[in-house]
């Protein structure tokens, strides 16, 4: 199998789905304990608007205490212009835009439709590449919608073709309500990658139903290699209240080790990433690994 | 792929390591609950001295109550030959020996060694041999030991056809600290494969570390079709307090549906068996779907 590469999106898409908002500098210590366990590819932060979304207001300042580490990759969401504009300007070189492959889900999330939002990230996509940044596309609701039920992969497809058109360098596929099974994942990847190169899609998959560890070894047969996971699970399911959302990134990590598949992580120091951070939101781990360990120093101690 | 069959557990290796003890006639209850949600395979007891398992007590009650009904395979745990007619003499037509891979787990777990412990079944085996009662070997550590470490899976193996020789029809391959990961199970299954005939082998895969339903996964495409799964994950993990142990029967359910393989379980029957337990227990779930089947209910309601 290929090397693998894992995008932690725990400080973004985790923290921006907790109830309880967190000031920057942890947000950004949070970030910083992250790539000390090793991560190099973490979205940091959000430039939405504050009102809508308060946990990721000061995502400038997140970025700002953190853009200078070499090797690191941070990125940020931008629903639009204004928000790729503030992103450029804080020197951000990895941004994000996110669609959703049901049109019930693109209105009520983010109250137009697909092709409407496709038409806003136009002006996103312009200044990435007139600045050289990299572009990343979400798709949620790749398997499942909570308004629509079942979505076809063809749908899915078509808008990876559309995404990448727009100038996506990659494409996250996001089983947002977490319903999808192996087969299903290997047919939309299948899909997916008879519209776009297989390169550039990722794994985006929800552990409320406990799949996501399947999908992923499901997705890694099928030729993905890149995924999408949150420290401790962090984010909830805002679809199923009570429910898990994130696959927790000990538990992608666990899982890709042991195929032998080297992900350059410290499991034990993302363990402690993950405790902090839980500590902080007074919060119990998703992360069927962090327990598991957690509980074993218990036991040692 | 194979039709699939499923093991229900929970009623004896789930409550056997639960904290309370529960009566006789609330086991019976959740075994006719099973039932009812469609589960046609249950082990329902163990006739073991009640002095060192207090939970299993009045094992022959639950089966009295039970035994009669048509087309249900309830099946009993027999430490030895004391054990063994004990389930003879309530009618039992399906028992099981527990082995271990590991010499320390065996000698912890059992006081004997390996070896000790197969001439310790040789009564049990002969007695179910002379009266027609089917017979299933569990190994337990089959991928790591909680005090050797890793176990190899030629051992398995050597011990999987010392089972078959004894006349086990199916043997049980458990992950008991839940450590493994997919391609440790495909070589695991593999190896055992080539001692035994692959059709007597069945999976018991805990979910300790969140890998439970991949190794279904791989067992499966290892050629695996029978998996031991208990209710709600009953059971938990002593060997990590405050870990999960068993792999949730509803997770299971909702995999080997969703990769289209008919279980002839009604999930939502099995949620309301799982939850009913987890009340009397005052327990948490530690199945993913049924959480969030629940959480679904009450944001419907």
């Amino acid at each position: 199998m290929h090397p693998v590469r894992i995008v932690e999106v725990g400080p973004r898409d985790g923290l921006q789905n907790e109830a309880r908002i967190l000031p920057p500098a942890t947000r950004a210590q949070l970030v910083q304990m992250l790539a000390q366990a090793g991560l190099r590819h973490i979205e940091a932060g959000a430039f939405v608007s504050p009102r809508w979304v308060p946990q990721m207001r000061g995502s400038d300042e997140v970025l700002w205490l953190l853009l200078e580490q070499p090797g690191l990759h941070l990125s940020a969401l931008v629903p639009n212009e204004q928000g790729m504009r503030s992103a450029l300007a804080c020197g951000c070189r990895e941004v994000a835009v996110f669609a959703a492959a049901s049109e019930t889900f693109s209105q009520r999330n983010t109250n137009c439709s697909i092709d409407e939002s496709l038409v806003r990230f136009e002006p996103v996509a312009a200044l990435a590449r007139e600045h050289g940044v990299s572009l990343r596309g979400y798709i949620s609701c790749v398997v499942d919608c909570p308004y629509e039920g079942a979505i076809a992969p063809g749908r899915v497809a078509d808008l990876c073709l559309k995404l990448q058109q727009l100038g996506c360098d990659e494409i996250s596929l996001g089983d947002t309500t977490g319903a999808g099974t192996p087969r299903q994942i290997r047919q939309l990847v299948d899909a997916c990658a008879a519209a776009v190169p297989l390169a550039m899609l990722a794994g985006h998959f929800h552990d409320t139903y406990g799949m996501a560890v399947a999908n992923v070894l499901a997705a890694l047969e099928a030729g993905i290699t890149v995924f999408d996971a949150s420290v401790s699970g962090l984010g909830g399911c805002p679809y199923s209240p009570g429910a898990s959302g994130n696959l927790a990134t000990e538990d992608l990590v666990y899982l890709l080790e042991g195929l032998g598949l080297p992900t350059g992580i410290d499991l034990d120091s993302l363990v402690d990433a993950g405790a902090w951070i839980d500590t902080v939101l007074e919060r119990q781990t998703a992360s069927r690994v962090a327990r598991a360990r957690l509980a074993a120093r218990t036991v040692r101690v």
